[in-house]
Formats: structure tokens, sequence, C-alpha cells
């Protein structure tokens, strides 16, 4: 691997609040692509505007990062809504989003679904296929985040639409490929996570919680904002890509 | 006059509910312009497709009617948040409604904000300042909808914006050529308001509440959806306007 | 059965909005308990303060009808939050209403949660225990209307706390005595469901989507006031009653 | 003075979303009265539950802390509604309070309205005279924070409403008694607060921005949890007051 992706969740304050550290001004500079909160689970226009402001003065790639309508949850409890009804929100989401970016001079690069709604369209065909078709009919260069083997990769990869395949920097994962799911995430070791990152780079393994190795696939490295001490992992993940030589380049200018 | 536009509020319900007489499908016919809610006063993402869908079908130009964030006061109370914030607001607003309909093969013709929101910009200096130029920069060919004499009116003849001028055919006038405020209006003779209408079109006047005529200057009639018995006030003017030769057509389409 | 308990959901409106026909005056007087909209799927604090009004009025007995935060969805869809949220959420709402009631001179009777959180502690156990747990500590007296044979019911009967079992007039029941669940109701006949009515009383027994008959418990009929025609449901029903010699009397004057 | 009352705002948190420098739980144990917020400005149920917990913990007495149904503007932003409207909405978020209180085995102490909804009762007779009427009504004992020689204070004691008169310690004074508005508050010096709070109890004086004292009255101290640095102005305060031997006290227990 010459060059990754490294993306991180970005905007995801409230009016007033902010989440995790608040320290997106500090991770803004060292990630290549950023996933803007548009509304439903976290961010506000105004913060939208603030986000995107920050990711074209850093040269960040931007993408919509739409989540289902549960401020107090933050989007991380699934709802039972019917597919029209999520991929409404989520083209409702992305278009706010377009709109603020075009007025600062950006155009958006990547959706990708948060918490639940990402879950939901990685095991769930009918929202998958529904989500790929209105998205690849609308802009079908706006490349989708996912898992790779999930659902909404399958579809998109049968129907030519552009997918980018995640690693997970902070989460565990097991035989079958998938993320350990953890309701709270306890602070990592930087260290650990940025030769855990290396090691997928350049080997293209990782050690799972059962206590072997697996192969994985992927574009872009994910490292979440929210997580304690968020900034020291991408930090610590930026230095030692830098030192291994390999570029952190967005999808979108590789 | 040989045409004239016809706008009315539509897609005015949330989730499970409707307001007025919920008539949409009835009104969208008769119209020529159709301002479709967008999410903060009124209008979720799935009202919003059917609102688009319904607009298409009947080939009716569509515009956001984007109002203040206050969905249980629908958007009639005055909020004293900062132009910068509410400018956000109705970029946001516009976005989401854009996305939606270029899924269904439509382009925004105008912008007209809501209720609160609508007299905010009429009266206030620095927002009419701010969201003209925004949308200048955005979209040059976004037609603002406005009140003649208004400050929004002002500014965007000024920059060189395209503004459309409404007359309120459920609403009455007073000498200064404002419209008299009221909470509730109630139900208004169709035949009355069909003739007010005609009279403003060919002769360019309307009666006022002191008991004068005043001149008047408009693009486009405005019939509020959730007027009392709108659907007849819509039947009559449409016919009156149809059997005086007068055509109904939207700005983008004269 | 000398008395039954005929309960309707009411206040059901949300700031201009309403949902059904927007009959609850007419359905108010007819009926001996109201189930009151709390605000998180439907209701807002004035229309809660109009419709105790309205109940006080007409001498009719009134609970909390608290929902999922889904104001969209109307509280009709699951949401996967945890049962400590749900019981804080609906405290929150039984103490909004129990204000309002308090300065209109009532008390409440009981609560009824609404829609998927219905459904949710009639099958959930962790949900079911922490919400008859909590409301028994706060209001003993305070009735839980819940399903014969639900995980709410079996609790509550368990822990002393007072329950009343609904019959549903205005739904199927299939061999399990369960309600066949529907996304949309159509307009039912108001004399067949009057009849199904009085036969559920006089003889306890209801007749399935299967065949054949069940036997069933209840303290009280649901008529559900969005049901396409439900004041005439409503109507047909307290005749039918009337005329067979059968009170309508809330549990709580009984 | 013997003893005073210090309060301030507790539990204004929403979800996942922290404010201030969000410390709650080491300034909890410094005061004798918590404002909580109550979910139209900020709060939730569950971080209400937590935080009247708390302050059962610490022996802090509590209060409801309603606001304009204002999340993203944090209830800063004033709207125009009605009188009726706000009431309402204020009785609903006492006794979704009262609530969750009385399961912890709390009653509440006070109300005291939040932001621009404090302001509003200051200065507008009607709300300030229905607000009085009603809590008169429902609880004669609920006390109300309010400014000396506010709207709100002189309605409560015409009515004979127990009234509680605050100083602000993180505000500037002007000539005429009044808090001098800023958006966004500085981090204060500690000890130039402590010893303007211990000036004030003392001497009953204030110095204000025109350069000259004031006389002040008032029975409580409030300190801002939001403003930055608060939680040191608050151990100074405590310090100070401790010192010099007025005891901290909640005027329920005074």
């Amino acid at each position: 691997m010459r060059s990754v992706d490294l993306n991180s969740d970005m905007g995801e304050g409230f009016g007033p609040w902010t989440i995790g550290d608040g320290v997106d001004e500090y991770i803004m500079p060292l990630i290549s692509s950023a996933n803007i909160a548009t509304g439903f689970h976290a961010g506000d226009s105004t913060t939208m505007a603030q986000t995107v402001k920050m990711a074209a003065q850093y040269g960040v790639s931007i993408g919509a990062h739409p989540g289902f309508r549960d401020l107090v949850g933050f989007g991380r409890r699934h709802m039972m809504a019917s597919a029209d009804e999520l991929v409404n929100d989520i083209l409702y989401q992305v278009g706010a989003l377009r709109e603020i970016a075009k007025l600062h001079g950006l155009t958006l690069q990547h959706v990708k679904p948060h918490g639940a709604l990402y879950m939901h369209v990685a095991r769930n065909d009918e929202i998958a296929e529904l989500l790929v078709e209105k998205l690849h009919t609308l802009s079908p260069e706006l490349m989708l985040y996912a898992m790779h083997g999930s659902n909404v990769h399958k579809v998109a990869k049968r129907v030519g639409h552009p997918v980018v395949c995640e690693f997970y920097a902070d989460r565990d994962y097991d035989l079958s490929g998938s993320i350990v799911f953890t309701r709270r995430v306890d602070a990592l070791d930087p260290e650990q996570v940025a030769q855990k990152v290396l090691r997928a780079c350049q080997e293209g393994k990782v050690y799972t919680v059962e206590g072997k190795d697996i192969s994985i696939e992927f574009d872009s490295i994910c490292i979440h904002s929210d997580t304690p001490g968020a900034l020291a992992l991408v930090e610590a993940t930026y230095k030692a890509l830098h030192e291994a030589g390999i570029h952190i380049r967005s999808p979108s200018r590789s």
C-alpha cells in the first residue's frame, strides 16, 4: 500500500454541545476524509457550515454522515423505519450538506451512514438495494463508505457504484471479519492502535479477539472522533503511516 | 396581464398529520408553482418526496418553503436567531429539497420563506442582505418570492437576483400596501376572492381595509392551502382567470 | 357484565395538526376513559391542557398515553432503547400530564403506553419489570392498561399493581388471543363492531381470523380514535351497550 | 447575613453531549440548590434522573429549570409564543421533573425559568401574571427564583407566592440593578468573583460597570455552570463564604 485514506466523524456537536473531547480542530489537519454529521443524530446547519469551512481550509475531502432521526440517542439506537422512509431521510441529509458545501466551494466525495444506520445498511437487503439504487441515479460518483462484505458493499459492487472499504482502527475484530460491538469504548493505547493500522496496511492482516489473524481488505482507516483519547490515536496513526512512507490521501484524490 | 403565476404552500403535513383540509392533491392540478415545506416548520423527507412527485405529475414548478425550526408553532412564531444561523438553516432546507427534487427529475424554481421567517426577511436588513448574497452566490437563477417593497425585494433588485412579487388573494391589504396580519383566517367567499384577484390582474388595484384602492404590482398570486375552504378559493380563482383569458403559468415557464 | 370501561386515545394532534378525522370533541362525551398523548409521539402541552379540560367537562377519567420519542413516526416504529431510558421517558411524560391535570382539578387514573411502546412492554420482560416496579413505587394506585396475558399484565398481577385488561373493538384477533397487526386499518362497519363488542361483553367470546371462537377476558373496550370512521364505531358501540343495559364506566368509578 | 443559598444550573447535557466543562459532579457538592434542566432547552429524562440522584446524594435542594422549546439554541433565543403556550410548556416541564424527583425521594423546592424565558418573565406582564397565578394554584409552596424588581418578582410578592431573589456572581451589573447581557462570558478571576459575592453578602453592595456602587438585595447566589472555569468560581465562592462564617443553605432549609 502506497497510500491510504484516513477518515473520522467531524461536526458531531449540536448547538452549544460538544461530544467526546471536542477536538475536531486538531484532528481535521491529520485526516484525509471527514464524515460530517447532517442534523438527524448530531450536527446543525451552523455546525455543518463551520465544519465544511474547516475541511476546506485543510484540504480534507468531505462526505455526508446521515443518521437515524434520534438526537438524544445519537443515532446509536436502531429504529424500525421502512426502507423508503430511511432513504428519503438520507437523501434529505445529503442534500442539506451538499448545499452548504457548495457555498464553501466544496463538492461531496462520499456518504457514510452513521451508527445504527451504518449497521442497518450493512445487514438489511432492502435498504441496501434501495439506497444504492437511489444514490446511483442521483450521483453515480458519490462514494459509499462501507464494511467489506456488508450488504451495501455487495450491492454497490454489483451495480457498479463506487464503494470505499473501511478498516476500524479503534474496534476489535472477530474471526468472521466483523467488528466486535461495544456500547462504550475505553481509552486505547495509541501506539498499539498505530501498529495495528500499520500491520493492516502492510500485511493485510489483523489479530482477532479469538487470538488468530485474519486477512483484511480496505481503502480507508476509520478512527472515531468520540473515542476517548481520539486525538492521540489519530496522531500516532498519522505518525506511523508517515514514517512508513504511506501517504494519507482521500479516495477522490488518489 | 396575459399570464400570471398561482402559488400555494404544499406538503405541510408532518408524519401522520395533515393540516387545513388536507387537499393538496386537489389544489396541485390548479396551480403553477408549489412552495414545498422542508422539514423545520412542517414536512418531512417522505412527505417532501410525495409532494415533489405530485408536482412533477401535474407539471407544477417547485420551490423550497423553509421556516423557523419550530414544528409545534408551525413556523408562525418569530425566533430571535442570528442572521447567520437562519441563513444556514434556510440553505440546509433548500439543499434537502433540491436533492429530493433531483431524484424525481425536477429542479428548484424558487425559495419562499414561510410564516414568521417570511416576515423577518421582509423587515430585517441584515438577514435580507445575507440571504440574497448567499443565494446569489449559490444559485443565481433561484428566484425569491417576496412582497413588493419588502427588504428582501429591494436587496434582490439591487443585487440583480431574480425576485417574484406576490399578491395575497386570501389576505386583506391596508393603504401602506401591507397585508393585515391575522392569526386565524376565517372562511372567505370564493367568488369575492376570485374577483379581487381578477381586478388586481386586470387593473392593478386592490381595495384596502381603509376603504380606498391602492395600486399593486405582482407576478404571482398566493392562496394559502391552510386557509379554511382553500380548495374552493383556488378553484374559483382558476376559473375566473381562465375565463378572462389569463394563463396560469409559473415564472420559470413564462 | 353490568358495566364496562370504554377507552380511546385523545389529544393526538400536534401543534396545528390534527390526526384521523379530528373528532375528539364528539368522541369524548361517549367514552369513560381517555388516553391522553403526552408529547413524545403526539400531543403538546397546550393540546394536553385542552384535552384534560374537555375530559373534565364530560366527567371522563384520564390516563397518560406515553410513546417512543418519535413524532414523525407517531410512535409506531420500535426503537431499540434501553429499559432504563424508556422508563425514564415514560415517567417524564406521566409527570407532565399529572401536573397539567392537577391544574384542571383532575388526577390520573391510568397509564397506557402507545403504539410500538405498548407492544414492547407487552413482549419484553426487562421493560415490563422495570416499568411496573417504578410505577408501583411512585403511584401504587395508577392503573396500567394492558393486553390480557402480556408480560406487563403478568408482572403487574404478580406485584399486585392494578391492571386493566383491554378488548380491541377495531382489531381482529387470532387463535392465540393476540390482535392481528395491521399498519393501516380500513373503515369498519359500525354495526358489526358494536355486535362484536356486545358479544364479548355478554358471552366473553370473540370470533378469530382462523374462523373459531376464543374466550376473552377484559375490563375495558378500546376504540382507536384514528381508525377511519372512529366516531361512528364509538357511537354504535355506545348505543349497543346502552340498549343492552351495560353501563359505560371507568375502572376508577366502578 | 448568616446564611445564603448558592444555586447553579445542573443537568444541562443532552443525550451524549455535555456543556461547558462537564463538571456537574464537582459543583454539586458545593451548592445548596440545583436548577435542573427539564428537556426543552437541555436535559433529557435519563440525564434528569441522574442529576436528581446526585442532588439527593449531596443533600442539595432541587428546582425545575424550564426553557423555551429550542434545543439547538439552548433556550437562549427569545420566541414569540403566547403566554398560554409558554405557561403550559413550563408546567409540562415542572411536572416531568416532579415525577422523576419523587421516584428518588425528593420534592421540588423551586422553579427557575432558563435563559431567554427567564428574561421574558422578568419583563413581560402577561406571562408573569399567568405563570404566578397557575403556580400559586398548583403549588403555593413552590418557590420562584427571580431578579429583584423584575415583573415576576413583583407579581409573586403581590400574590403572596414565595420568591427567591438572585445575585449573579458571574455577570456584571449596571446602575439600574440589571445584569449586563453578554452572549459569551469570558473566564473570570475566581478570587474577584468570590470577593464580589462576599461584599454583596456582607455590605449589600455591588460595583457597577459605570464605576459606582449600588445596593443589592438577594437570598441566593447564582453561578452558571456553563461559564468557562465555573468550578473554580464555585470553589472560591464556597471557600470565601465558609471562611467568613456564612452558611450555604437552601431557602427551604433556612
